[in-house]
């Protein structure tokens, strides 16, 4: 079961100036950075409620999200939604017959876990679970 | 002050089948379908926690959502935030030299009241913001 939406993550060129950008705009504050290597990004949390708006910058070109700012430009590049237990909903959309970016859980930000669920399974929305490290 | 994520807007081509594909895939229940003509959409809402899945089906090509799908097919259309007096937080954005698409509110689904924010204000992203019915 989904339980929340926990983040959007936005694809940006400079992360410094989009936290800047997001908190002169939009009064959201910086509550975590952190580089995320295996999923080629340097990442900064905004809390909003109790979810985020996760800004990621690539860490080079060739990376999933350095491909989507250069066919795309700067912008929504996922959601993703809160999971009490990413491996049993993991099961229940390989169950449903949704195409798996990934089939077992990988570490996300802040020790959490997380998986990817492919767009064509989401009607074109790149879509994350994120089981949050303090629900393991 | 954005209180909270309200929801994401997804662009979808057919919005009977979309809600098919999210119910069935995340087992997201449709809870409210309206058709808002000053957008140009038919929407269906989803709960996700106390926020929601938005699907947008255009009513005409001629449309912008008619015009996203054309230009980048199905996905992530726009982030919602919920603010409790939207007309205040124009006010702060305009303060702030925010690029604004609505300098006063509309109104939204669900007897909502909303305006948007350009995207070249928000790193790329197309912004709504939410005061909800129940809260005016």
């Amino acid at each position: 079961m989904l339980a929340a939406i926990d983040h959007v993550g936005v694809a940006v060129e400079e992360l410094d100036a989009a936290i800047e950008a997001f908190r002169d705009t939009f009064g959201l504050a910086l509550v975590h950075r952190e580089t995320v290597a295996e999923q080629g990004v340097e990442a900064a949390l905004l809390d909003v409620g109790d979810g985020h708006v996760e800004l990621l910058a690539p860490l080079a070109a060739d990376t999933p999200v350095g491909r989507f700012l250069a066919r795309r430009g700067p912008g929504l590049h996922h959601v993703a939604y809160r999971v009490a237990d990413v491996e049993r909903e993991l099961e229940r959309l390989a169950a449903s017959g949704a195409r798996l970016i990934d089939e077992r859980p990988r570490m996300g930000i802040r020790g959490s876990r997380v998986a990817f669920v492919h767009p064509t399974s989401a009607s074109g929305v790149l879509t994350e679970l994120v089981q949050p490290a303090e629900e393991r």
